[in-house]
């Protein structure tokens, strides 16, 4: 190893030798925790070239690995060549955990260091435990990337706007006076808010400095008394300027935040989510703190009767933006003339005909044949296989809308289906319309009906490694919390008004994958005097099911009949919207089963 | 009030009065936090008149009231009138509950005493936790049962015995080696335990101290050096003493454990079940304690090869003893001439000619029509209702064999069975045959499941209000942890060897209760490269599922193909053990649907 090497991995380094650290942790977030991060904060990319959405690197005088998960084996392999960096696969059971491996590689007394702007309150807190337990001291204000980054791009600086009341369906004054009252009922007296989507939720307010989620990088802190939001003063435009002296919200710098927080008065009690709130913020604080999950997760989660008939119209123009597309490929896959981001180029064409969209909710996943048996796998100019007259195709897409957020797989065929092609995609349909057709009481978790989508592949010991759904923001994030539909033991109950995804899959490496996703309202059903309350799913997403790849001797009567019932649905509500080559299209793709 | 009207409670509030105690909270328990108890420890029956298994009194100076769930507020109602106690419900929303109710009534600095030798740890630690936040002084030396309870029934003095290794399939001593081992892990040089069925299991020892279960009253205390069992001397029969040198397990009185305890060397670290253990025991502990599920309790449930066969064996035997009460039923029903406490009569009779039975494994529930709507039923000579020629019938019994316990619900009509009958029957059996069939991956809970035989209820907005299945032991509790089939989120993973209940139901207040239960095997299905390995069920239980109740068109093929499958399994192990009559029967039963 040598500076002409790996001159970033030394220049870190050398900083590290100037303040006398042993060990560094980069964490692959921003101080938002934030899924999707901007550039300004791709430091972990900077130091090690990998560019995955999950991946801590640690860096010792003579050493640096990089732990990611399962997603992302292939494309850290490549990006890791050559960086100074060994990969280290998380939960394989193999490769150490980051914990053990620095046990193994430093001595007693050694000084580990991170950023703890960039560092959950609850992970640092684990950290500190660590340290205390194995003889090592923690520096949690170790910033390198200040001072050796030199070609750092800046935070972004898109001026961010309102989410029009027309569209939000409750005025940003309405919603800080309900999180008030549950502050209140949580013995707190004010809320420090640092998750992106809770602050765009909670002020009507979006921007453009995160792809795929329509965001404004910013903090707020909210109390009956004082309401700031902390944001960059060139994302402030008249119209927001406006809408925050409305509502009684002070604007402050975003750089001012951790001076506001020293200052705080002692006297409050500020709730404060330790999964979202960083370790610097969080101790900034000198009054008193109640730890919870952030409340506006649980606000934002039930979707409100405006939002909700917003996303009902969204999905009908999605619907018929994905008929443009997939007669488009039905058309050119057999000329051998497309690829895999053609395909993502003219979805994002036809959708971006659409009134009120503003961009795609995710980088398209379109995998032919053996790529769509990568769950997570995103097409580039040079990996793109050509699309041809046969073969699986699996396309997971969505976008942004300002009246709602799509997300939507389907899987086709682009001619002559084997027997075993259509068995195993009727295998995961009957899971996908299972979970879809389920009625259940009031209380149910969404871990309780995972099963559902899964056991028609269980009976035939199969199963797919990612959960079945997630919740879904109102033009804001594609995934959002609290909700979802996992093996994992979540005790969140599903409520009326909540959002998630029915996906189930199947893949199979080397040969195809399979994916099919609606998104679901959860809706009232039947009240009963003995039984209690019922609930629900109204399928929201509206686009066939590929009905050449079902083999229909699978299927029970009740299956064809939800089949046929969803497809006439689609075609009576999509149809209005498309041109007469679009509708016959979407009439034969939707004849009774 | 007056002394004559109550005489019990008011001695109670003499001798509170005199040690200057407000109020005292009796548990319906006894020191081993045993599910049923002896007639030592009934005090709480004594006090208040209550007998039910689940109910705790709270008594003060001028107050009087009793805790206990919906299954028991119909016989709470009738044995608490004129008692002087009131009825409080649990978990219904409206009465308050214990800590509640307390703070309403006393006044600051009041004392709040209870006997902390039947407390568990773990309730005695949060009762002491509301006291100190309310201003009350707990005392957990309180008693009464000692001195006011002059005809207190003697602890029982049965002979306890020798489980053959035959039977048990595994040696006391490898047990508590691999329990030593256990220990280890966790950083525990000795465990107290304190369970009877944890130290039945241990032991292979059983007794007749308690109806339904056979154990044998006593503590035990295992570390590498020191193995001991407290157990009262009339106990020990020469077979239990030899039996005991052999493991090198010495034998001391079972009043001895708290001198025993206090004298435990202080670098010992015993391994505790806060649940389990009572709060006395516990605090008799001078040496540092590792708070833990009792890892007996996750050793016992994984049953071994020879205590399966033992099961299957057990389930044939159990299987003809049900043909010839069933037959016996069909013919005596019309006659009108037997009763709900007949069938428990004659369901035993039956059963105690079968090889190897000892008693009964609970209570027989027999509820004719609308009794069986009474999800814990027990008929009594004064509630017992006459059969007749139609209407449904719902009999849930067990037994407990030398090698295996049963537990089986079987819900037949009496004749003329009505389309709505039908209809409730058969929505019940697909759920039940659901869950059956499953085959799920290694690493899924009982939770995940236990969806699978609700949903067809829930399709219908209909439900049950207990949990789907309960873990079995071996010639041991009819109920034993930790796994289980509820909607509560419990995180213990399915594994081969455990056994489980299957019983959904569905009960019509007034009308009928249906139910339909066998017991499960978690057996290896499939071991696959791609998808892991999945396990699936063995149903133990064998007899058949009365076809006269089954709606046919609401059946799948492949339903009816599982449910031909079972009965021609019942018809080839259960006939050899029969007669000609009972033999006829059955194979008329078990006729392919």
């Amino acid at each position: 190893m040598s500076k002409e090497t790996f001159p970033h991995l030394e220049a870190l380094r050398d900083e590290m030798r100037r303040v006398n650290v042993d060990a560094v942790i980069i964490p692959g977030t921003d101080p938002h925790q934030s899924e999707y991060i901007c550039d300004h904060w791709k430091f972990r990319d900077w130091v090690s070239g990998f560019t995955g959405s999950n991946g801590t690197a640690v860096v010792t005088l003579d050493q640096a690995a990089l732990w990611t998960d399962s997603r992302y084996f292939l494309q850290a392999d490549i990006e890791l060549a050559d960086s100074g960096f060994v990969m280290m696969k998380e939960n394989m059971g193999n490769d150490p955990t980051i914990h053990e491996w620095l046990r193994d590689n430093l001595e007693e007394d050694s000084v580990i260091a991170i950023d703890g702007r960039l560092y959950n309150a609850q992970e640092a807190n684990l950290l500190e435990r660590f340290c205390g337990e194995n003889g090592f001291m923690l520096a949690t204000e170790f910033y390198p990337a200040d001072r050796i980054w030199t070609d750092r791009p800046a935070r972004p600086s898109e001026p961010a706007f309102i989410h029009d009341v027309k569209y939000a369906g409750e005025e940003a004054s309405d919603k800080i006076e309900r999180l008030l009252n549950v502050l209140e009922r949580n013995d707190a007296t004010a809320m420090l808010v640092t998750a992106l989507d809770d602050i765009a939720w909670l002020f009507n307010l979006r921007g453009n400095d995160i792809a795929f989620t329509p965001v404004a990088i910013a903090f707020a802190y909210i109390s009956r008394s004082t309401k700031v939001i902390f944001i960059d003063e060139n994302k402030v435009t008249d119209e927001v300027r406006q809408h925050f002296k409305a509502c009684d919200i002070k604007v402050r710098d975003y750089d001012d935040v951790i001076h506001f927080l020293e200052r705080v008065n002692e006297h409050e009690v500020v709730l404060i989510d330790p999964n979202r709130v960083s370790d610097t913020l969080a101790n900034a604080l000198q009054c008193a703190k109640v730890y919870f999950r952030s409340p506006i997760t649980d606000l934002k989660c039930v979707k409100n009767d405006v939002q909700v008939e917003g996303f009902r119209h969204a999905m009908e123009r999605d619907g018929a933006a994905l008929v443009s597309l997939f007669r488009w490929i039905e058309q050119m896959a057999p000329t051998g003339t497309i690829n895999e981001v053609d395909v993502w180029t003219k979805g994002q064409e036809f959708r971006a005909q659409q009134e009120l969209y503003r961009e795609d909710s995710f980088a398209m996943i379109c995998g032919y044949k053996e790529h769509g048996a990568i769950v997570h796998y995103e097409a580039t100019p040079e990996s793109a296989s050509t699309l041809h007259g046969e073969g699986i195709l699996l396309v997971d897409s969505g976008a942004q809308y300002l009246d709602g957020t799509t997300d939507i797989t389907r899987t086709i065929t682009l001619g002559n289906p084997t027997p075993q092609e259509k068995h195993d995609f009727t295998l995961v349909l009957k899971g996908h319309l299972a979970l879809q057709r389920a009625k259940f009481p009031v209380g149910t978790t969404g871990c309780q009906l995972d099963v559902l989508a899964r056991l028609p592949l269980w009976q035939e010991a199969m199963t797919y490694g990612h959960g079945t759904g997630h919740g879904v923001g109102h033009f804001l994030g594609c995934h959002e919390g609290p909700q979802s539909i996992r093996t994992n033991l979540v005790d969140v109950k599903l409520a009326p008004g909540m959002i998630l995804s029915n996906e189930p899959g199947l893949y199979k490496t080397g040969e195809y994958g399979i994916r099919t996703e609606n998104l679901l309202l959860v809706t009232q059903a039947e009240q009963t005097e003995e039984f209690g309350d019922f609930l629900t799913f109204e399928p929201l997403t509206l686009f066939p099911y590929d009905t050449q790849l079902i083999d229909r001797a699978m299927l029970t009567p009740e299956e064809v009949a939800q089949i046929n019932d969803y497809h006439r649905m689609v075609r009576e509500r999509v149809t209005p919207l498309l041109g007469a080559d679009d509708a016959a299209w979407l009439a034969a793709k939707t004849k009774e089963l």
